[in-house]
C-alpha cells in the first residue's frame, strides 16, 4: 500500500516538474500540492519519525536518514535548470525545505498557514 | 552557561533585526550569521533533540516543542513590517525555516552548502 502511495507519487511529481525549475523555491512550489495532501500524510509521519529520531542524536537512525536524503537530493536534479553544481544546492535546499514543511503539517496539522513557504 | 549563550543570543539578534524585515526571508538572512556558530551549535542540538522527538510522535515532547515553536513566533513579530496576519505568517515561517537550517546544520555539519536558502 505504502509503496503504491509512493510509486504515485513519484509520477506525480515528475508530472509537476514537466519545466525544469530554476532554482528551490520553484521546485517546492511545483511540488507541494502533491505532498499536502491527506492520503500522503501516513507516510510522510513515517519519514519525520526517521528524521526526527536522527535529529535527536539517534545514530542508527542518523545513517539511514541521510541516506533517504540523499537519493532525494540525486533524484531531485533532472527537474533543475542550471549547471552541475547550481541544480546540487538547489536541489539539496529543496529537500532541507521540504522536510520543514512536511515536518510543520504533521506537527501544526493540514490547516498550519505555511503560504509564506510554499507559494515562494 | 547555556542560559548565558541564550542571552547572549538573543542580544545579538535584537541587533541584526534594527530594521523591521518585509518577509521570512528577510529575517532568516539577517538571522542566519549569529545562529550559524560553532560556539552555538551545543544549544541548538539540545533544540533539535526536542523537536526530533516531537517529529518522532513522542507526545510527551511535541507540546514543549510546540510551545518553544510558539514562543519564538511571538518574539519575532515586532522585528517584521505589516500588518499582524502578515507578521504572524512570516514569524512561523521563519520559525520553521530556521529550525530546517539548524537541523541540516547539525545532521550534514557546518560545512554543508545551505546557501540557497540563507542568502534569499
Amino acid at each position: 500500500m505504502r509503496l503504491a502511495l509512493g510509486h504515485q507519487l513519484q509520477a506525480g511529481l515528475e508530472a509537476s516538474f514537466s519545466t525544469p525549475a530554476a532554482d528551490h523555491r520553484a521546485l517546492v512550489r511545483a511540488a507541494w500540492p502533491m505532498l499536502a495532501r491527506d492520503e500522503m500524510d501516513p507516510v510522510f509521519a513515517v519519514m519525520c519519525e526517521l528524521s526526527g529520531l536522527a535529529a535527536a542524536g539517534r545514530e542508527s537512525y542518523a545513517a539511514g536518514a541521510l541516506q533517504l536524503a540523499q537519493a532525494f537530493v540525486e533524484w531531485l536534479q533532472p527537474f533543475l535548470d542550471g549547471d552541475a553544481s547550481h541544480r546540487r544546492a538547489e536541489a539539496q535546499a529543496a529537500v532541507v525545505l521540504v522536510d520543514a514543511l512536511l515536518l510543520a503539517r504533521q506537527l501544526l496539522g493540514a490547516d498550519a498557514a505555511l503560504g509564506p513557504l510554499t507559494s515562494l
